[in-house]
């Protein structure tokens, strides 16, 4: 990766240019909240869409949907998320730091250059008793001297009615996916979907980590995209791959470059007890690898345990061999603020030109551009018929119209935020009905009429 | 409005077709929570395209946002929330029933033919002694023996952090608009706007209610779209009406009749006391006339606010004249769950065909139609070949491709659900590349080429 890509440069343009700002600022901030700017809240709602498109719209097997953030209580029962959904804490009694311990072993372990193991499978006893062989001191003070461990609940809990005792005690809501388990039967029924088929959705979930950070990288309130795919036993280690391979081309065909991502397969140890196959698709990001994509062969275990817990028939009848089973189930699964920060990390470019000069520029892939094309009139008298222009292609796409400065400092301005393609109405636009059209990564420039526009910037879209 | 548009017809439409389901249902649900199904997500995506496209993407003054539905505590304090946002709750001592005390005294108005008073603006102490001079008993026994009205703050609270104290408490937002004030300097500064102009979003938000109700249309989770227009003072009037026919004609331009609809303008008593003007635009649901979109002058009353309480200059600075100010705000908020239902009971329809025979179908303006076509192969035969047109098709808009039953079947599958279009493939489409299209509202069939399908598919989609 380019040494300029630095996270601190990242959210300052990111801040400078109404990406992303820093949540409640004016108010000194909450701790890791982001607000998406102007030409953020169009790349994410562009990122968004090019999921829509490819995992609901185009595939023949997927339906979406859009379930609440806020679900009974039992659902989080069966999913396992009220007993094992949390991070083991230990307070260092001197400095009063406060760690998780699994975090802490890591740390020691990667030091030491010890093989690092699947910490996160331990129980508190046995971390307990590493950290004391090992006689792990605190990373603040040094001192030796913790408090046990504790697990502590991610989820943000919340009343719902006017009493705040546990009945009224709910939950937001850690996942989207597990909207999509409880809903399985009336869709399969309503979509008149058969065997296999997927169901997707995007939405807000909220995990109150105790350690979030890298800008948008973690947060506790955060948006996902996740696909449960529903197939025949037996038919799942399959779908496992084609999702995978699926998952991957996505990010490829929106500009991710080959040598920026990696496939991590997770073997035995780290597997979940209920996983056939796991794989991690991760991002390198200026602050090392971190996973972006989870893609999970989940068996039958989610929809057995809602099965049990609710007492409901989840069981699939085919309609050809009239066979009755629990069907397995893909999950491929992302987070919206983490793939915009891989995509955004992607673009972000500073070259050196032929004239010895410099720019920096946002190369995204225009159907994630926040402006697919920025219209200038050459100069302000040329306002009226470059604006004709501008309400043309408005009505299809987000446009910019900019008259402010030199035409030169309108191609920096639009090079910074990723605009595609600059076009310019000039004096001969009113002889020959052309305007100029310049390319944000090329520069070069061509001329191209005002009636082919619109589907220039279409098939600049495709992907 | 037709007597057959019922709630219970329409609940049970959205639930059998797959628009909306209960919420949690497989654990008897979570009161009025709703999830929206493969259908349904689509309608609703579709009215959150078309607001954003002519509430941002088309209008010069406008950019988007989408700010964190956590914010800072002290949001709240200055918006008002934390010290007003309540209800006014009384409880049975006999029966245990709850009630707002401000909708006894309204029912007993309306019951009794009393002229209607703006009720919500009374003390808790006027409403105890209103109900006290009129013996209004309890509704559910006949008893009159009741607590003190306490005010009941509607904020859903929760903990960040692993501390469930009093500094940890943050809140889930009533509404998105303050997190538009919040980052009003950043947007006017990075946006390079000048006045006017307005920043728009479309978010989750939470409120506690007392009395949810009535499917879709109130519930305690909900999205809204709001735009905060600033201005110049003594320009707000005018910004006022203009938003107000903007927001009729986007409506109307969507499919709801002007009968559907009407315009109540608040009285001076009903006014918020720094509002200049308000108008609600009301929708004829099953259930009676309900608010769909406010629109309000909010004079600079947020801005103003958020100065004071968090010390930071908010002033505008005006680039000709250098002129400082507190813009003014005009505000049109609608709720994109009740806009759905306004839109859902819009186009449900029940009509009796010449033959004498029945068709129900929802009349979706194109734009909103989860489905912009569906194809058939006439035989199954014809698949291949009518999967091609489907491919083609779908790359661009949401299509279903459909083989099971009659042609006529098929039809009448796609009126219940809204598809505007349904196209059929059948053995001379395969000497003369054309295709049958059948329209849903006229049932007109008529032969297209193929190749001509998606240019009349945009066309439909116009608004």
């Amino acid at each position: 990766m380019e040494n300029y890509k630095t996270m601190d440069k990242i959210v300052s343009v990111c801040k400078d240019r109404g990406f992303v700002f820093p949540g409640s600022e004016i108010y000194g901030g909450l701790a890791n909240t982001w607000d998406y700017g102007p030409l953020g809240v169009e790349v994410k709602n562009n990122i968004k869409k090019a999921w829509w498109k490819k995992f609901i719209q185009e595939p023949r097997y997927n339906v979406g949907l859009d379930s609440a953030i806020l679900m009974n209580p039992r659902v989080w029962e069966a999913s396992g998320h009220i007993g094992g959904f949390s991070d083991p804490l230990m307070d260092c009694k001197k400095c009063k730091a406060r760690f998780r311990a699994d975090h802490l072993i890591e740390d020691y372990m990667s030091k030491n250059g010890i093989e690092p193991e699947a910490v996160d499978s331990w129980t508190n006893e046995e971390m307990e008793s590493y950290i004391g062989e090992k006689n792990i001191v605190c990373p603040e003070c040094g001192e030796f001297e913790y408090t046990n461990i504790r697990q502590f609940n991610l989820m943000f809990k919340t009343f719902q009615g006017v009493t705040e005792d546990s009945k009224a005690e709910i939950y937001l809501r850690p996942e989207t996916a597990q909207g999509i388990f409880t809903n399985f039967k009336h869709i399969a029924r309503t979509s008149r979907k058969k065997m296999p088929f997927g169901i997707g959705q995007i939405g807000k979930s909220f995990r109150n980590e105790i350690t979030p950070g890298n800008f948008i990288f973690r947060t506790r309130e955060f948006e996902q995209m996740e696909l449960e795919f529903f197939c025949k036993p037996g038919e799942d280690m399959e779908w496992f791959g084609y999702w995978r391979e699926y998952c991957k081309n996505w990010l490829l065909n929106l500009g991710i470059a080959e040598e920026s991502i990696r496939l991590r397969d997770h073997d035995e140890e780290e597997l979940s007890h209920y996983s056939n196959a796991t794989t991690d698709i991760e991002y390198r990001f200026p602050f090392g690898w971190g996973e972006l994509w989870g893609i999970a062969d989940r068996t039958d275990y989610d929809l057995k345990q809602h099965q049990e817990v609710s007492g409901e028939n989840l069981l699939y009848t085919d309609p050809l061999t009239n066979e009755k089973y629990l069907p397995y189930c893909i999950e491929p699964s992302v987070g919206v603020d983490r793939v915009m920060l891989a995509f955004l990390t992607e673009a972000y470019t500073e070259e050196v030109l032929e004239d010895g000069s410099e720019r920096a520029l946002m190369k995204f892939h225009p159907a994630l551009a926040p402006f697919k094309a920025a219209v200038f009139p050459l100069v302000k008298k040329l306002g009226d018929d470059a604006m004709k222009v501008y309400e043309s292609l408005t009505e299809k796409f987000m446009v910019d119209y900019d008259e402010a400065g030199t035409i030169g400092k309108r191609y920096r301005r639009h090079d910074e935020i990723g605009t595609p393609l600059c076009i310019t109405f000039d004096y001969d636009s009113l002889e020959d009905g052309c305007v100029t059209v310049r390319d944000r990564d090329t520069m070069e420039q061509t001329r191209v009429k005002i009636e082919d526009l619109e589907k220039l910037i279409e098939e600049k879209l495709k992907f």
